[in-house]
This record gives C-alpha cells, sequence and structure tokens, in this order.
C-alpha cells in the first residue's frame, strides 16, 4: 500500500479532539482519518507531565500499530507534556506529528493588536508553552493565562449557554475584559463555550486552533509528500479506551454528528514499547 | 505482628474519600490508616462498569501487598461497580470489605418521612444500586435519583458556596423541591457543596454517608476481632497513582489537613493478578 492511502492518526484524552477532527474533515475531505479517544484515561488537563508522556506515547504506539501515515495530537496538554519526544520520535520512523499550540499561535500572531491571553487546563496553564511561545516568537505582544477547569465539564454536559455557563465565563475571564484583543481558546472543548466566551468578551477574537491546525496538517502531509489524492471515498474510525455509549453520545455534540464507526480497543505495554522501538537506538 | 496492628486500607478514586478518611479517624482513633486515591485514573465516574471493576481490584490488590487488614470502598462508584465482586474475594482471603452505599442507606432509612432522593455521578445513578437497595430494604419508601456531574469539578474548584455552586446546585435540585424530605449524598465530594445543597432544599435532611461508612467499619472490625486497642500511636499513610502536588492541594480541602505523608506509587498488573490470587480457585 501507499503510504499516502494510510489514515491520519488523530489523538485526543476524550471527546475534545473531534473538534479538530471535524476540521481536518473539512480541510481534507480526501483523507482517512483514525481517531483515538482515550476515554479509560481523560483528563489528561490534571494529571502529571510524566504521566500525560507515558500515556501518549502509548496511545501513539497503538495508532502506529493500525498503520498511519501522520499524528495529530489534538489535545492541547498533551501537546504540552508530550510533543517534542513525539515529534522526535515519529522523525526517526517517519511519521510526521503535529500539535495543536503552535498553529493556535501562528494564527493569534496573525490577527492580534499586541495582547493575547491563553485559556485551558490546569495542566496547559502550568506547562506554560502558549508563553514560552509567544515570548519566542513574538517579544513585543503581551500576554496572560488563566486556568478554567470547570469549562471542560460544562461542555461534556451540554450546558454550553445559559446562566451557569455565563456565570462561570464571567468568573473566570470578566478580568481580561478590555485587557486583552485576543484570547486562544487553549483546549479543545472550549470552542463549545465560544458564544458564551464572545459574551462576557465583547470585541475579542477568539482563535480556535482546530482550523490552523488541520491547515498546519495539511502543509506537513505536502511537504512530506503523503496527500492522497482521490482513490476510494475517504473512511474515518473512532477508537476509544472506554465507556464507548458515551462517546458516541456526548461526542456527537462536539463532531455535530454520532462519531462512527467506534470501537473499544485496549492499550497495553506492548504500545508503548511499539511507539519506543520506532527510535533507532532501540531497534538495532 | 497481630492482624489487629495492620491498617484499614481506604480507596478513591481520588481526593473525595478523604471524607469518609476523616470520618474513620474520629470513629477509629486508635487505627492505623492507609489510603489510596487512584488519581491517574480518576474520575471513576465517567467510566464503563467492568473498567471500574478492573481499577478497583488493582487497587485492592495493591493495598493487600502493604498488609491491610480490611478494605474500606471510599467511593460510590467503585462500590455501585465493584463491591460485590471485591466482598466476594476479600472473604476468601480473611480481609472484610464495607462500601460507601449500603451505611448512606441504613442512615437515610432511619431519618426519612418516606421521600428520598439520591445525589450522585454519572455512573452512580446508572448503576442503580441506591435504587435497588432502597427497593428492597423498604418499598414503601419513594425515592430517585440524580446525577450532579458538575459538582465534583465544583468541589475540586473549591467553588463549594457562591453564585456558581448556587445556580448550579439550583439547576440540578431545584426539582427535588417539596419533593423529598431526605437526599443521600452518593458521592464523597458532596459533603464540601453541603451548605449550598442545604439552600436550594431548605428542610430537607441531607446524609453524608462517610459517618455511616466509619460506624460500619467499626462493627466490622469487632465482629471480626481485628479492632486495635492501644500500642504506639496511630499512622497514616497516603498514596496516589499521580500528581502528588495536586492531590496534596485539593486534598486539604476535603480532609481539613494536608494529607501526609504521601507518596506516588505505580499500579502494575501484578497488583490485579495479587488481589485475584487470593481466591482459593486461582491460588490452588
Amino acid at each position: 500500500m501507499f503510504p499516502s492511502e494510510l489514515p491520519i492518526g488523530v489523538f485526543d484524552s476524550g471527546v475534545g479532539g473531534l473538534t479538530v477532527l471535524a476540521a481536518l474533515r473539512r480541510v481534507l475531505p480526501e483523507e482517512h482519518l483514525l481517531y483515538l479517544g482515550d476515554t479509560a484515561r481523560v483528563p489528561y488537563g490534571t494529571r502529571a507531565p510524566e504521566t500525560v508522556l507515558r500515556y501518549a506515547e502509548g496511545v501513539a504506539g497503538h495508532l502506529l500499530g493500525h498503520g498511519i501515515k501522520a499524528l495529530v495530537v489534538a489535545c492541547n496538554t498533551a501537546t504540552t507534556w508530550a510533543l517534542p519526544a513525539l515529534e522526535r520520535t515519529g522523525r526517526d520512523r517517519g511519521v510526521p506529528v503535529v500539535g495543536v499550540i503552535r498553529p493556535g499561535v501562528d494564527t493569534a500572531l496573525r490577527v492580534t493588536q499586541g495582547r493575547v491571553a491563553v485559556i485551558g487546563t490546569e495542566g496547559t496553564v502550568q506547562g506554560g508553552r502558549y508563553a514560552a511561545l509567544l515570548d519566542a516568537m513574538a517579544p513585543q505582544v503581551t500576554h496572560q493565562s488563566v486556568a478554567c477547569p470547570l469549562f471542560v465539564a460544562l461542555a461534556e454536559e451540554g450546558w454550553t449557554e445559559g446562566p451557569v455557563a455565563r456565570l462561570v465565563a464571567q468568573e473566570y475571564l470578566g478580568g481580561l475584559r478590555d485587557q486583552v484583543d485576543t484570547v486562544i481558546l487553549g483546549c479543545t472543548h472550549y470552542p463549545l463555550l465560544r458564544d458564551t466566551i464572545a459574551d462576557v468578551l465583547p470585541g475579542v477574537t477568539l482563535v480556535d486552533s482546530a482550523e490552523s491546525t488541520a491547515h498546519a496538517t495539511a502543509a506537513m502531509l505536502t511537504e512530506h509528500g503523503l496527500l492522497r489524492r482521490g482513490g476510494p471515498r475517504a473512511t474515518e474510525q473512532f477508537l476509544v479506551t472506554d465507556n464507548l455509549a458515551r462517546f458516541e453520545r456526548v461526542g456527537e455534540r462536539f463532531l455535530g454528528r454520532v462519531p462512527s464507526p467506534a470501537r473499544v480497543v485496549d492499550l497495553a505495554e506492548a504500545d508503548h514499547a511499539l511507539w519506543h522501538a520506532a527510535s533507532p537506538e532501540v531497534a538495532t
């Protein structure tokens, strides 16, 4: 099989990455997509860095075992703690890797007038990758970060509008009003709360990295000669590590349709080993 | 060592069980306590039943490896899906097991005038163990169940009072007003929201199963001749499977003091096997 015929692996801790998958489908209609949501161990946002790295490598190994031509890390926390390691090993194996942070920063820097805020999980904010990238790429831009842990629970509960969502958004983001012109939605769950966030922060540009991540993926595939062109209809497959019924039910709100076909897989120690076997030091 | 000198193992998916540990300390001041919070895989509330069972058996095996004389399952979701299996294996090994559901139901039935509600996680409500027990023990009592997923996030964020907590409680529980006289707090996180819940449900008796679970544990130890009496000062130890810093920080709100000494442990397949080796069919 030509490598270009292999699917793009898309990985998230749960359902949030489906917003990225939806953007990939729009931007790359001819690509096969293989999604894995690590629903047995979601959320990654409150895990320790080394734990997130170990989980991410296990998932990457599992997807590699299925055969993928590229890996999209559609999770801000996993991108924060695991992207450099995943990129290194991916490079050795010829599987290019894209995260969601750099594309979001690129977009924010194109639209901002100089004052940016990043909102995300505890892990993403504490990890400081957005802050480090913004400092490195645009030292003249001021920025601040706000952790909004309840947003994930609100999005999964379906309470994305109405008085509760509005009050929570006001509590977290009221202090940003008139302080910033651009806010990066640094968690794949947050686009569901977009209207509520916009109400609390009128006049502020909201950056959803899903779209820019999809474009970055397209650029990467082009660069590596891995774009699929034509042939049989593009397919999608969804894997989860736990609770399929909840993934389908909650996932519909993130994808706009029921994620299907979906099934449960077990991650094993062997998956983690498989990813590491990808690096030449281990393989030889 | 006399078996009575061994600690009581107390197990929860995360920090919530610390409310039970605090009650155990009050009721059983001379007992050594060994707590394990499975913070690498919290929350159990949205996991599939068979996953919760596998996790619970792994944790039970790990605690058994440390040496415990009894096991308290201080987690409603784990009690829902794993208690019968844990009790069976525990019986074979001479390690009695207590969950949090039966003690809470006992207390509710002592105080209710006939109309009970149970509030808990999605898993606990879907599991229906409270409903089944109430039906079996008091068919004349009417009852209903309400899942309140956001309460866990509120408790961990420390937003237990104030407008957000009040609005969320109103949203979940407003419909119970004047419909019930007793509400069982069927999640170990919910006692932190007690005042807010009481505001929304004036005149309703709130049942926190922590206290009754501690008394049930005392009764069980007495019955098995396992009570510790006197000797060197009782000790406490806290084990977590991930993110020690967050456990200590958030745990303080649940325990009333920093849980200490605490350290991170790895759960291995061997722990799961150890628990199962406890059953004679496997051991012989």
